[in-house]
Parts: structure tokens; sequence; C-alpha cells
């Protein structure tokens, strides 16, 4: 089972970027009302490394979804998941949450627009994901030659992100983490909190790319498993990060966790035993695409190599 | 066309509601970690006139979507309208748009719980209104005989829903509601606002429940026009009440328009002209429904006169 070779991986992800960047342009409206429409576009344009939308353009590549239809379908899956990541930032940001003022190097949303807006921003940013993936007739499709995107798929997408999205996932996990300050949590609810709060975006991201094909049960299967071990990996190496790297490399405030006497893998591990765990957790990852039956796992793979390699 | 008599608008009125409570309970998870559940249930169970749920119910109703599997859809989709209310209520209370303490009588979900927990639960109940639209093979059906909801209501269900709560319907009105505090507006831009702000939610609880059914153009188009004119008759008698009535009466603060210097119906128009426009706007909504050709709009009717009617 190949890797991708670098120079392949970089040329897919620079045009899967593009089309995403391209689809949260056109989306993103710029007409909303009394500048909502500008907190918004500032809050997920042109920031981030959209992961969640990477992975959910190489899981519908693993299964096959390549057709016109099928790609407009794992394109707003695309949109709709870092609409939830970007919404997700903006509450989370704001004072009565962690307080912070950087955001991928900008000032954050309210810090800008004031908390009033950023609330709003977020809630119609919720809102929208759901809206991409419903298109209706008088939406303008995104991909060339697409006809539309089934019914059904709309259903099931939906019924995906609002899962992922929810109380028993990334909603859910913030709870915990709010709940968590300053207390003692084992490895055992450390892992839940972090299953939930980012696990369950980066897994749903996989299945919603996953759900525009037709994968078999087996395949569905192993790539939850897939999403389950990189979206822990993800938060694994993240807690490291926070400790070994400065602000600007991140783009948003370094050592937080620390100040806020939050649980992390690093405080519980160590750091190295933190990273075994992370390379760890991305070989299951591997382990899950092998035994997927899939033929074309080649850019999930780079990307839990990237999970677990990245310096931010 | 006949009004339904009291006693029986009050008896179907007493079923719905007693339904709706019902799914709610079953619905919003007391088990939600670290205390989301519990801050959910506070912010919608037990409280509020489901003026919203009514109507879907009533829609379904008036063209005939009463058999098992439409039930089943007509009561989700009321239960999804209700739970986006109540998150635009949470986050509405919060210090950073209008800073209220009293709800429905009671504390608002801030003071009692906190804001950290106040914006995750309005954030949380979003995602569930979502959820309850789309229900997967595990969830427990809620309606005796339903076998379920056909992807494609569900789909349709979600994009009315979506579209009604985000940046064009609800959210984009609470935009225009915070940046025109102190401006003068007239009543071209205040109607502006409030179709969006209340009216999106109100005609899109209206139409989700005509989406349970199949009702041929004409009459979707009339039940639309009744939507948009109850929606805005709606909150004309808001403006009135909040001017009118005592907060005990209200179950939330009164005179806080006047007191945020909000431009109001009121204040552009005046008490009596601001009332004969609610009742004006009422008997639009009863001309649409003459027109729409369905036999069973009783309840709708009787809606539309208890809106313009109620004390609180």
């Amino acid at each position: 089972m190949e890797r991708m070779n670098p120079e392949k991986f970089d040329a897919w992800s620079r045009d899967a970027l593009r089309r995403v960047e391209a689809a949260l342009e056109a989306w993103v409206p710029a007409d909303a009302p009394a500048g909502l429409g500008t907190a918004m576009r500032y809050g997920v344009l042109d920031g981030g490394k959209r992961l969640r939308a990477l992975l959910v353009l190489a899981a519908a590549q693993a299964v096959g979804a390549d057709d016109a239809d099928a790609r407009e379908a794992s394109l707003r899956a695309a949109v709709a998941v870092e609409l939830i990541h970007a919404y997700s930032l903006i509450h989370d940001d704001m004072p009565c949450m962690d307080d912070d003022v950087l955001r991928r190097g900008k000032p954050t949303v309210h810090v800008k627009f004031g908390e009033a807006q950023a609330m709003l921003a977020g809630d119609a940013m919720q809102a929208l994901a759901f809206e991409v993936l419903t298109p209706v007739e008088d939406d303008r499709l995104l991909e060339p030659g697409a006809r539309g995107v089934p019914p059904a798929r709309q259903a099931r997408l939906c019924a995906l992100l609002a899962r992922a999205a929810g109380h028993s996932g990334m909603a859910g996990g913030q709870a915990i983490d709010l709940a968590s300050v300053g207390q003692p949590l084992d490895e055992h609810r450390l892992r839940d909190m972090h299953h939930r709060k980012t696990g369950a975006l980066l897994r749903g991201s996989v299945q919603m790319g996953a759900a525009c094909g037709t994968p078999d049960a087996g395949a569905w299967n192993a790539l939850t498993r897939y999403g389950d071990a990189i979206g822990l990996a993800f938060q694994v190496v993240d807690d490291v990060l926070d400790v070994t790297q400065a602000s600007e490399t991140l783009g948003k405030t370094a050592g937080k966790d620390q100040d806020h006497d939050k649980p992390t893998y690093v405080s519980l591990l160590g750091l190295d035993r933190a990273m075994a765990h992370a390379r760890e957790l991305r070989d299951q990852a591997q382990q899950a695409l092998a035994a997927s039956g899939l033929a074309r796992t080649d850019a999930l793979r780079t990307l839990a190599d990237r999970i677990v390699d990245r310096e931010s």
C-alpha cells in the first residue's frame, strides 16, 4: 500500500483547496444584512488549513465518488464542515469561553466586530452549513456538469453533520472542556472529551465524504475507524504543539492550555509519550485504511501522516 | 369559510401541545455531557406558547398530511422549529445582546447556568433541530404506526429550516435589529427587519408543515402568503404588548424596546394604528387561506385570530 508521492499529494490538495475556497467565496454571503455577511466571511475565508474539507474530499475519492453529481455533493460537504468548524472557533474564542484575541494570526471575530455580531455570525454559519447541504432549485450548482445532489444524499449528509456538531459530538465535548478547567481528568475522560470536541467533526468529515459514494459496510466501518484514530491523533498533536510552538507559528495564542490549567495529553503523559501515542494512532488509522478494501486511499494515508508530522 | 368553534380548537391544540411536549421531552437529551443537557432542557421544556409548533401542525392538517408517516414528519418539524426558536431566545437574552434576566417568568439560561453554557446550549439546540429532522435507523420513532420520514422529505424540511434560521432569515434579522438601536428606521426597513427576525421562522413553520404533505403550487403559495402575513402581525402585536402589558403578564421584561431606544411599530405608527395594521394583516392571512383551495384550514384561521387577539 504505497503513499502518494509528496508532489502528487500537493497537486491534489492544491486543486482541492482551490475548489473549497472558491465554493466558500461563492456561498458565504457578502450581502447578508447589517454587516453579518462581513463578519461571517472574516471568520471563514482565507484562513485555516482546511483539514476537514480535505478529509471530506479524500474520503469521497477513496469511495470512488467522482462523477459530477458526487463531486458537487462532496464539495458542499467540505464547505459545510468548514463552516461548522469556523463557527465553533468564533464562539470558542469569545470572552465567556476561551477569551482569545488571536486566531489564524488575525484578531478574533468578536475583537473585530463585537461580541453580539460574533455570536450571530457563528449562529448564521451553522445554519448556512445545512443550507449548503440542501440545494434547492434556485441555487447555482458549483461543479461543471452536476445536475444536483439527490435528496437522499442531502438527508444523509445533514444527519451526519448534525450529529457530529451537536450535543453528542462537538458541542458536548466543549461542555466537558468547560467543566474540566482545573479538574483532574484521567486518560479515559480526556479521550472522551476530545473524541467529542474535535474527534466528532473530523470523523464526521470522513463519513460525509464516504456518504458521497456507496461504500459497503466493511469499507464504511474501516473509514469510521480511520476517522476516530486521526481525530484523536490530531488533538494529541495539538496538545503537544501548544507546548512546543510559539504563537506566531500556530497563528493562535500558544501555551494557553497550561495558562488555563486545562488537562491535556502532555500534562497527562508528558511530551514524549504523547507524541508516541499520536504515532500509534496514525498507525491504527493506516491499518484501518489497509483493511477497508478500498483502492484509492492514498490521499487519506498522506493526510494521516501530515496530521501527526505537522508543525502548526 | 367557518372558524373552528373555540372548544374544538382548544381540544385540537391541547392534543397538539401534548404531542409536542412529549416529543421535546423525549428528544432533548437529559444525559448530554457536563450539564449541557440540563441547560438545553431548561431552555426549551415547559415554557412558551409553542405557536411555531402549532403552525407546523395546523399547516400539516391543512394539506391533509395525517397518515402516520406524515404525522411523524410534522411532529419532528414542530420540535425542530421550537428548538430553533428556543436557541434564538437563549442567545438573544445574553449580556452581549439584549442582556435580559427574565424569560417565560424564569431566570434566563445564562443567569442560571452561566454565559458559556448558555451559548453552547443554544449551539447544540440548533444542531439538534437538524438531527430531529433527519431520523436514522437507530432512532426511535415518535408516532404510533410510523415507518419513518422519507429522505426527500427530510431534505426538504432541512432546506426550509436552514433558510428560515440563517443569514437571510432569523439571524439576518437579528443583525439588523442589533444595528438599528438608536437609529431611525422607516416602515419599509422596520418591516424588512421583522420579516426576517420573527417572520422567517413563523413562515418557515407554516411551510414545513405544508411540506409534510403534497400541496399544489397554488396552495403552497397561499400558505406562504398566510405565513408572511401572520409573521408580521405577530411582531406588530408584540410591539404593542411591550408597551401595554406588565412584565408579569408577558413573562419577560416589558417596556424594553423603549428602554433600548429600539424602533417599533408603536414608535412608528402609534398604538391605535399599529393595532389596526395587525388586524389588517390578519385579514390578509385569512384571505390567503380562503384562496388556497384547501379544505381544512380552520386551525390556521383560529391561530391567525389568536395571534392578533392575544394578551401575552
